[in-house]
């Protein structure tokens, strides 16, 4: 998403070019290219892929549309083995419309998941559920804290839910990195991704992710803690923001691995 | 700053047709009347200052600066005892200039609270820490939970620090409902305002607060949490909205007091 102006071949290409050797993709850009032929394009390019982008949205009330969900991430798990990554990144959904029911919501999710956990691990992926910064509680994640995203994984086995930690929703929380140890303990730190916190936030706060180094966040910390947890895995970049998608999305993905031996090396 | 539109005058008037016993001032329009002349005006309308708004910014490095925010600090402080309120709302400030460490700016107002509690409390005024939804940790303030404000508070007696609960905030974190009634238990519920949550956010997203009723807020679970700690003292609405802004004032005043009845009482 970092770069989504590539196509899929200039992305595996550009990547092979700087030496990265993963890429955390998403599942628009690998539907609309075909799942298989994805997978394939990425493995000829000796490229891993770090995790699949995005399940969820799991806390509708309505019946059907909670049949529908859990078909999509069926789906998604499905896409997630064909690609070979063992880690499909959950955004478990905002209020349904009317409700203010942010617990109920969240209950919605732990039965989600006791469905969607059993036939991901049969399949070789790992559910791992992203807390969102709380701006986006109410209309996108009801999950707004990893302390939060580890109460609903641990009441899974760590083979099949885990977390994300992702630096711009939980930089500023005090008690996010006594969570980050907690989730290393019991092996549940499924990925780590890094983007930056600027200011002023754009509209509809969405696509404001900052570059590394440019804004508040202290990258190479966060880093230090994740390490210090054990964990092992890939380091995703992964960026929303309007004025890196206008420009040539090579440089971006140039400047991205600079800023990544500065800031996180 | 509900009805920033109005002037002082039109305020009290407005006040006084609906029934509102009190009201909550912000510094700017009050040090534009005039302080004595502000602190008058409410008086004769019979009306209770709630609170003041805003000290605080304490989070500078620079002695400089730091010496221009204690002194505007006590300049609130004698202002708010000026216009007969025992409260003034503290918005802590967010980082300093190139600087990522969040939990040093926190230690930095502790130590301005520090210099400044004993002043207020000599002058019969309390300093309120309002934590800030963590959408305002990098640039506005850097306390971004309840627990985080009363961890702050708690160094100091209740009589001189307590906290500010604003449901816009805080709605959103789980943790806040355990936080408010260990604030209530140590009496340091100084203030206790209403705003709605609505999205999409506008850009900057200072502006956005939702009218009551409008959004994902339940205001009454929120009124009755506040209730159960202890708290007797006002319910302030506080909506910085544009919308609400560009309307007839006192249009929005009557709104409001409506709202009020129907989400709060």
């Amino acid at each position: 998403m970092t770069v989504k102006q590539l196509t899929l071949p200039e992305l595996t290409e550009a990547c092979g070019a700087l030496g990265i050797g993963g890429v955390g993709l998403w599942r628009e850009p690998v539907q609309a290219y075909g799942v298989e032929a994805a997978a394939k394009l990425v493995r000829d390019a000796g490229l891993t892929v770090t995790s699949l982008c995005r399940g969820g949205f799991l806390t509708a009330m309505n019946p059907a549309e909670r049949a529908r969900a859990l078909a999509d991430n069926r789906t998604a798990i499905d896409e997630a083995s064909a690609l070979g990554t063992d880690t499909l990144v959950l955004v478990s959904g905002g209020l349904p419309p009317g409700s203010r029911d942010l617990a109920a919501a969240r209950e919605r999710i732990a039965d989600a998941l006791s469905v969607l956990a059993p036939y991901a691990e049969e399949r070789g992926v790992r559910l791992a559920i992203e807390p969102l910064h709380p701006m986006y509680a109410s209309d996108r994640c009801v999950v707004s804290t990893l302390t939060q995203a580890l109460d609903l994984a641990e009441r899974f086995p760590a083979s099949q839910v885990g977390v994300v930690v992702d630096t711009y929703h939980i930089w500023w929380d005090d008690q996010a990195p006594s969570a980050v140890a907690r989730a290393g303990a019991s092996d549940r730190i499924h990925a780590f991704q890094l983007a930056d916190w600027t200011t002023p936030l754009p509209a509809g706060v969405l696509n404001g992710r900052g570059q590394l180094g440019d804004g508040a966040i202290d990258m190479r910390e966060w880093r230090a803690r994740v390490d210090a947890a054990g964990y092992g895995g890939a380091i995703e970049v992964e960026l929303f923001n309007e004025g890196l998608w206008a420009r040539d999305g090579v440089d971006v993905l140039e400047e991205t691995a600079r800023r990544f031996i500065e800031h996180v090396l």
